[in-house]
């Protein structure tokens, strides 16, 4: 057990960001909340998985929604903390510990300030090891975990607690839910025991993003490139640094679609790479040949300064070093390629695992 | 107290169709629901609210969505019980009886159902005293109450318990996931005491469907027209007897919006009725001159065989009696006016009750 202090948090705000592949929404305003809810209750207990008993509950905590209405309708934080105390009264159980359904984004903030301001320790794990756009792209989901319930609570005093008969359901309700709540909403889904989390899963999460990000940090300080860092930490390949020189974006059932063309910097003319998102970075072209896709992860990080750039401020002219990482290993198997892979997403291409892809590129 | 058996369905069933003022539902699915149930279960006891203690627990009983989709999806049975089961778990107590909220159309055969195979009572009293198209339209909520918790459940086996901040949000919030769980659900809200059900419920209107229904079937037998005792029975007035020249009808924001006119049988050559609908008839004039408008009902029965006609059916050709019988004392209130006068519905008309504009007109 350690403790999350302020410089923690902003360690973790610029992990997540990178983790969010693009997506995951602005960790800005989830940095606020975490910022000051230890500035008010003092630090935040980090607790690995195992350092909990194992039927101890956990519950989950997050934002749904468009991440952009955050800017717009900045939650109360009463919403977070209604969440967790409507699942801790149907359960007739208080929680042990929260913990971030995802570590992309807004996301890995938004339970730390919950943890602060109920005094709860926080658990070292997620359920995707990145970000992803739907509530049934969780680990938990993977493993045939039912989400039983599902709380969630608007910034207006509404609140809501239903049984959906899978995830795919707890998704289908609670999108339809925030979309009258007015595009953002807490949620919580699969509370489970710390033995479940132990079991499914994605462990070590806030304690990745946190050295990824101390890892941006340190390069900047040394006024040098993260990337190798990056690299050797998250066991991944730079699939190319180029200029960007066109982006297209369509907006498509909540999704911002859309492509990046980049062009090589070096002497190699011609040489380009297609980087297809929808919120997150999902598919790495060169020409026919695909580089990396979902669910491995897809990064661009500013070639200038290591900061990793969201695909909504992706823009012309702008220098990005394209990284890619392997996805935790539940998102290899053939459900999690089912769920997150990326005929999902509508791209006719089989899933290869990116060290596959590099190492045939490469011959 | 007395017994709702299988003769007494088939009168509420008709009496139903003409409180449902044109919508509501056709109560057809509602009637066999109901006559399997109390075959299969014996009949249901019908109480008054005042027969009940004033702090037992009335759980009203409703189906939420299009009416029309109860034929392509029959419902189960298993998510009208499930909604009540959800609502006594969450409130710790045990239902003493349950009422429909709604006593047009299917939602007034449907807590029979529910009544029969647990054993309850059902409360001769609903919260509307016609049929209505939104959740907040309910005399519970022209009085103030909140719904809290409001119960959901489809034939798939999703639940959903939720406390909206009021019953408009009620409506919101229960409409998206009807849309999601395949266009209709069953909902519960509105859990009572005995005596708000006295104080704010709108009574006897179990009682009154019947005794409409009886009426309807005691002039076909006697081979004559049931509207003079109709209209003695519910203060009405006829406002017009015509054949239908045309009707036009559009989809609009979930409704069947639309339009009947109406020519006079008679040697009056010229003279014709509007009659618009949203579901519901809601506003019935000649030329410029309104004669009825919501909340007042507004019925059409066959002229020849007396059966009311919901508006779905109306065609060319029919030979109709157009009949307006005034509201419920709640809805002609300046609260009841604004929740479901004309002006809500889109009509830019002021509400004047119908015996003011007859006498007006007859002058």
């Amino acid at each position: 057990m350690r403790y999350i202090d302020e410089q923690a948090i902003e360690r973790i705000t610029l992990g997540a960001t990178l983790l969010g592949t693009g997506g995951g929404g602005d960790p800005y305003i989830g940095k606020m909340m975490a910022l000051q809810a230890v500035r008010r209750y003092g630090p935040v207990a980090l607790v690995a998985a195992d350092e909990l008993s194992r039927d101890e509950l956990v519950v989950p905590i997050s934002m749904i929604g468009a991440p952009t209405v955050l800017w717009e309708k900045i939650p109360s934080g009463r919403e977070m903390v209604k969440i967790l105390e409507l699942m801790e009264a149907h359960l007739g159980k208080r929680a042990a510990a929260v913990m971030p359904i995802e570590i992309g984004g807004v996301n890995s903030l938004i339970p730390i300030a919950v943890a602060a301001e109920k005094s709860l320790p926080v658990v070292d794990a997620d359920a995707m090891g990145r970000a992803f756009p739907e509530a049934q792209m969780v680990s938990f989901y993977l493993d045939g975990l039912v989400p039983n319930p599902v709380t969630m609570a608007d910034e207006k005093g509404n609140t809501v607690l239903f049984h959906p008969v899978d995830a795919v359901w707890s998704e289908r309700l609670a999108r339809s839910l925030t979309v009258q709540m007015g595009a953002s909403a807490a949620m919580s889904d699969y509370a489970l025991t710390a033995g479940q989390v132990l079991t499914s899963g994605i462990l070590g999460t806030l304690s990745l993003a946190e050295e990824v990000g101390r890892l941006i940090l340190e390069a900047r300080r040394e006024n040098r490139s993260p990337v190798q860092d990056l690299l050797d930490t998250l066991h991944g390949f730079r699939l190319f640094t180029g200029k960007i020189s066109d982006v297209t974006r369509r907006l498509e059932g909540g999704f911002t679609k859309g492509e990046a063309i980049l062009e090589a910097l070096t002497g190699k003319t011609g040489e380009s790479l297609s980087l297809y998102f929808q919120n997150e970075y999902l598919l790495a072209a060169s020409g026919d040949r695909i580089l990396a896709s979902t669910p491995d992860l897809i990064v661009a990080l500013d070639a200038d300064v290591g900061t990793p750039i969201t695909s909504d401020r992706l823009k012309y002219g702008m220098r990005v070093d394209i990284l890619a990482f392997p996805a935790p290993p539940k998102w290899r198997t053939p459900k999690g390629i089912e769920v997150a892979g990326p005929r999902y997403f509508g791209y006719d291409v089989d899933y290869v695992p990116v060290e596959h892809r590099v190492a045939a590129a490469a011959q």
